[in-house]
């Protein structure tokens, strides 16, 4: 077996931190205040493992029903109970070939039957490639690390093409400039839309991810939750994330300044010869002109700027780079410049 | 598929809560200190996914090597991992009747089939039942709801009679009296440990469990949760358990306190007729002579008093009163009264 491979935190010296897309801004000040001492003096009891208060105010957020909220430990977490509940021996898994390296790690886990799908050359998703599949289809909207991401229409002529299957759409990053598919599952029943707040509600240290689905298949997810480890949000993530949700107004601001900068990179690094896909995501996918992928991921490394590079054969041109605030880029950019006048 | 039911969690009334073996006591000041704002102002950070400074103080705690100890998302998650880990179609599990009902919605999660091995009619665990098993043993010390804890001796006997076979031994309850395997852990490479610091020091809502064991098995462990969920503890709770691990005096008076109310519940609960099992454990397992156990389930909890009820046939006559303060169990002996002048 081959588990997943998380990003490197390497502790020989202080890096400037672009490979686990990370957001680069704190909690809001709503969840610092909501984490005091009263509730860590609470720590001696359960959290509540139905997460009643979490789970109303997401449902709010997003005009949903409570039957149609999941929330677990994480958006791996939940992709995990959805590879457990809804793929089996006999029901396989589609999945883009290049796409979050999670889903080929749970499929081999359980011994489910996948197929991987080419890219286009440009690293596109073409829906009808997904089309009657007879099988769980799992798309990571934007796809990563390519940070493509396919119209509302596209996803949906994915669900309408699979009514007997599940369809995962994983939205870990819609929140930089995609369009959600939360609203399809009003309207189609084998949806299941799965988001986090690891990234544009900065609670990566937090585990924090959730789901929006029809109530059935909500209950599924639940009865894997409650057979495997249903007390698996601790009491200090769940009012973290209830506060994340009552401040939206303030990671709005810095998801917009998030995209904001990643323009401002993109066009930056095109100047310099680079070719990057358009990217909606909190990362750019890059490719240097003059010097591969692992080269210049390794030249960027010995100057203090971790981003992600891939070892697959049709990426390894490329590096994934985490957007950081515009300062941190500025160090990108300029390590990037000391490199390639070294080349 | 049946999942596992935890302890209710009633709204309509505050409750002297008995029923979910928690400790009654805050986690320690240094808890409280460390997880303070500036940590909290780093959620938006992974939190580092090997766990080293936490695995490296448990280490030093229970005098092993880091390669030795495992952590993860209370100790339910460890026991799942354990499953998917040492059992499968082929290698089934065994375990006694009366125990942890979580091990038995394991095992049929992953259709893994199951020997439940009755108890005596005193509750106790007969060790040479597990003998050349040929199956993993799965035995929780002191078993739960019994509270009755086997010897050092009577431990490793099963481990002797069962080289082949993974030995997991549940400690969940082991700090309230009982002798700990961790020491059989350096000679029988079969053994796993299970810990949480869920009971003992005080952490049931931050959700963090670990292991000692042979590292094969704690590799082993690794591997599933690199496949599953490898960012399973958080920043907070990270910090929290380092620290809890920082004032071991704290929780050892808590312990003793929580032992010493036990032994005075019990005497008063026999000088009023009931039946007890010699609990090692935060709870007893009790049987009132003048009205079945879910009478007194049920009447306790008219009377603002939570205690656990199972309607297993062999232990109906019994509840599960878990130790609170002296004061709350003087709550419940007043209520006790109440209930049996009523009768």
């Amino acid at each position: 077996m081959v588990p997943y491979t998380p990003g490197e935190q390497p502790r020989d010296m202080e890096y400037v931190k672009l490979n686990t897309n990370e957001s680069p801004f704190p909690p809001s000040k709503k969840v610092i205040e909501a984490v005091n001492s009263l509730e860590v003096e609470k720590l001696n009891l359960y959290p509540d493992p139905t997460c009643k208060a979490l789970i109303s105010k997401l449902a709010e957020t997003y005009g949903v029903g409570e039957e149609n909220v999941f929330v677990s430990n994480g958006s791996d977490d939940i992709l995990n109970f959805s590879f457990m509940a809804f793929c089996d021996k006999d029901k396989g898994a589609i999945f883009p070939e290049i796409s979050y390296g999670f889903y080929e790690v749970y499929a081999d886990l359980y011994g489910i039957d996948y197929k991987k799908v080419p890219l286009t050359k440009d690293f596109a998703i073409t829906p009808s490639d997904y089309f009657e599949s007879g099988k769980t289809v799992v798309i990571a909207n934007p796809n990563a690390p390519t940070g493509l991401a396919l119209t509302l229409a596209e996803i949906e002529s994915i669900l309408k093409a699979n009514q007997n299957d599940v369809v995962i759409i994983d939205e870990a990053y819609v929140d930089f400039g995609a369009q959600s598919a939360v609203s399809l599952t009003q309207k189609y029943n084998n949806l299941i839309v799965v988001m986090t707040f690891s990234k544009s509600r900065s609670l990566a240290g937090g585990r924090l991810g959730f789901a929006i689905a029809h109530k059935d298949l909500i209950s599924d997810l639940n009865t894997i939750k409650y057979s495997t480890n249903p007390y698996n949000i601790n009491r200090l993530t769940m009012v973290a994330g209830i506060a994340s949700l009552e401040d939206a107004d303030y990671y709005k601001n810095c998801n917009k300044n998030t995209m904001e900068v990643r323009e401002y990179t993109k066009t930056e690094l095109e100047k310099r010869g680079f070719s990057l896909t358009n990217s909606k995501a909190n990362f750019l996918f890059a490719k240097c002109g003059k010097i591969g992928g692992e080269q210049y991921y390794s030249a960027l490394k010995s100057k203090g700027v971790l981003v992600r590079h891939f070892k697959n054969e049709k990426i390894k041109d490329y590096v994934r780079i985490t957007i950081g605030t515009k300062e941190q880029m500025d160090v990108l950019l300029k390590k990037t410049d000391e490199i390639l006048n070294e080349v």
